[in-house]
């Protein structure tokens, strides 16, 4: 899969000319960003809540306790999941016209049971999304924490992508109006690792903990390098 | 009403000592916040979009184009809000203890169409959360503009707050693991404000947008100072 082919859920219905096509771009905003929001319906009426996830191709996989209900209700059920990056804010000439600067992905999908082998690289995949180079420093999930843990697969064949960046689009009759207009960037940004208290003195802080600033920059934005 | 009085719903099922009940906080984190992800039912599967809102008192308002689907959709049912600030990854000594240092609210509420005065409020209560200053400072909604946003209400009644901060909670057993753990704080900060190329080069950033870094910290954290 190469291109994003929009079915009549994936379609955007406004602001069609922020859709974006190229599947490469939905890859590298799952990448970059590390929360996502996850819909489905449960008795009734739709909760969403906020999740990490991780990404082997074309699947993207949550986790979560086998007790969390939430997750039961998604198995075998059509699901939703955003992911968004806010990149600034757009003031305009006319309150109408302020709007933001983002990079966001949603993704339909019946949510898959996973288990076996794939759900070990899924957790492998979600492990190492959230904090790189745990799965090779850390322990690694035990058969009791396996059971414990319940894997979902969503395909990403369903998904879209929209992005608006740049300065604000006005009305041609406010374009003289006495009003600062422009883009305030927000950037995102690693603070110092905070070692646990209870850790050796000897034990150093990782390079995967240590150099993710600049390389991650963890939704900096789309071509801006690391803000210090 | 200053506690969170939890319904089955808002009732954390998992994690249940991370649930905050000050009302307060709740108010302090929508504060905060600038994007939300609202969940509607669509065509019988969810659908959730990030949105930008705005809070008077106990209601929080949303708005969009009168021709965005999502949004006539929820008007008059169940929808439910997340929104969520990400404050780092939390390495732990085994990768099922990992976690994220997160603030998060979620809120339940039938999505109540807003009229009139309301709306006037609701509109300068979303673009003021957003934009700060732009209420008095840009051109305000006509009255082609208004008849084409839809604003709905949600109340805060049913709502609930969770938070994860501090180091990470390891097994004993894995407490002489030979694997760094800490946390890695994530941090958020205003850029330098980039003017419209079209801006007369004697209008000044207004102060509420070149102040706005320290002061509103857009997601650094719950108590850390802003980042330099």
């Amino acid at each position: 899969m190469t291109d994003l082919s929009p079915t009549p859920r994936s379609t955007a219905g406004r602001k069609a000319d922020r859709a974006r096509t190229d599947r490469a771009e939905l890859r590298a905003l799952l990448d970059e960003a590390l929360i996502g929001h996850l819909a489905v319906q449960v008795a009734g009426s739709p909760r969403v809540l906020p999740t990490g996830f991780g990404r082997i191709d074309d699947v993207l996989y949550v986790h979560g306790s086998t007790g969390a209900r939430y997750l039961r209700e998604a198995a075998d059920r059509e699901v939703c999941l955003a992911v968004t990056l806010l990149d600034g804010v757009v003031y305009a000439r006319s309150v109408f016209h302020n709007s933001a600067n983002f990079r966001s992905a949603v993704v339909h999908a019946r949510a898959r049971t996973v288990d076996g082998d794939e759900k070990w690289r899924a957790l492998r995949a979600i492990s190492e999304h959230l904090a790189p180079g745990s799965w090779d420093g850390a322990r690694r999930p035990n058969p009791r924490e396996l059971a414990a843990t319940a894997v979902l697969a969503l395909d990403l064949a369903e998904s879209s992508v929209k992005v608006r960046d740049g300065a604000p689009v006005d009305d041609e009759s406010d374009m003289d109006n006495d009003c600062w207009a422009g883009v305030l960037p927000l950037r995102r940004q690693w603070g110092e690792p905070q070692p646990c208290p209870l850790l050796p003195a000897e034990i150093p802080v990782p390079d995967a903990v240590r150099t993710r600033a600049p390389r991650d920059q963890a939704g900096t934005g789309p071509r801006t390098g690391s803000h210090s």
